[in-house]
């Protein structure tokens, strides 16, 4: 018996456009990101329904079940907020220990990543960086460029999202336009 | 703390070659494919160092560990034992249940799947095309072109490798060149 299935998910190497079957979109306006960028006031001045990213996801699987994974990508537009770069909510895994790979396809990027102690580094994401998140590391995406960040990823369907633990403690650093480059600054500042 | 990785790791988005750290590299041989393919005078009478496929590995977590990934290329050469297309070992993982993603980068290619019960089917493998690859089923990549066959791969760092099962049972067919194009023919054949 030959069988080639007819319906063929593709992704596009180029943008990371996933296209086909079992594959899902949401997106993330600025007036869904209440609180996540340090000047509200900034935030509540723009269209609210400024497209802030996108998240494409190929799920064959229903979430949570152990042993199997997704597949996605993320594309985060440029922008500020205040002096802000437009950034993703960033999230933990709601069961800690999974991990995660980021590879950048284009644009050119920050990633944030902290422990469950907000200890934190960066890792520069530009066309073709590799990027292995560890358990119990937090993670947030941010465009430091003038074009979309497109960012493919890859986890387990066991993971989950954790976006409370962001939400309530926030990352210990922000990261924003100074001088014509991105500078880190406490979360205070 | 502003601390940027000064070692980053790559992956060519164009032919998926892996660089920087954490990456390993394994090659696989005519000489160490004995009794995969269907014409073992054929393959005897070739070059018994002629590299059949090269598999590199970016692995920051122990072979085992739960909760984290790994991330690779697949790199088949073009060819030929007797009228049978070069191909990979194959393998289930030996955490039957554990899933893997594929994703082709360059070249033609064949997936060949098939679950503990030998039912199989197949995938055609081109530039973006992506393949989800469920718990408990094997799987074999084919290249049916001219060109090296680039295979990007992410699965789960406790999943394993299960080649024996392969070696004992074989896939039950073998992708074969018929008038210049691809043919699936039974494995006894």
């Amino acid at each position: 018996m030959i069988v080639e299935k007819s319906l063929e998910t593709r992704v596009n190497l180029q943008d990371g456009i996933l296209s086909g079957p079992f594959v899902s979109e949401s997106i993330r306006t600025l007036g869904q990101l209440k609180g996540f960028f340090g000047d509200e006031h900034a935030r509540m001045r723009m269209p609210q329904d400024t497209v802030v990213y996108k998240v494409q996801v190929h799920a064959k699987e229903k979430e949570g079940v152990s042993g199997g994974l997704f597949f996605g990508t993320s594309f985060l537009y440029p922008g500020l907020v205040g002096d802000e770069y437009f950034m993703t909510k960033g999230h933990f895994h709601a069961r800690l220990f999974c991990a995660e790979y980021y590879w950048c396809i284009q644009g050119n990027g920050v990633l944030l990543l902290m422990d469950t102690d907000a200890n934190w580094h960066w890792e520069r994401m530009y066309p073709g960086s590799l990027h292995y998140i560890p358990g119990n590391v937090g993670h947030r995406l941010i465009n430091v460029g003038d074009s979309i960040l497109s960012v493919g990823a890859c986890w387990p369907s066991d993971a989950g999202h954790d976006y409370r633990s962001i939400v309530e403690r926030g990352f210990p650093v922000r990261v924003k336009k100074a001088d014509g480059k991105p500078a880190f600054t406490g979360s205070e500042a």
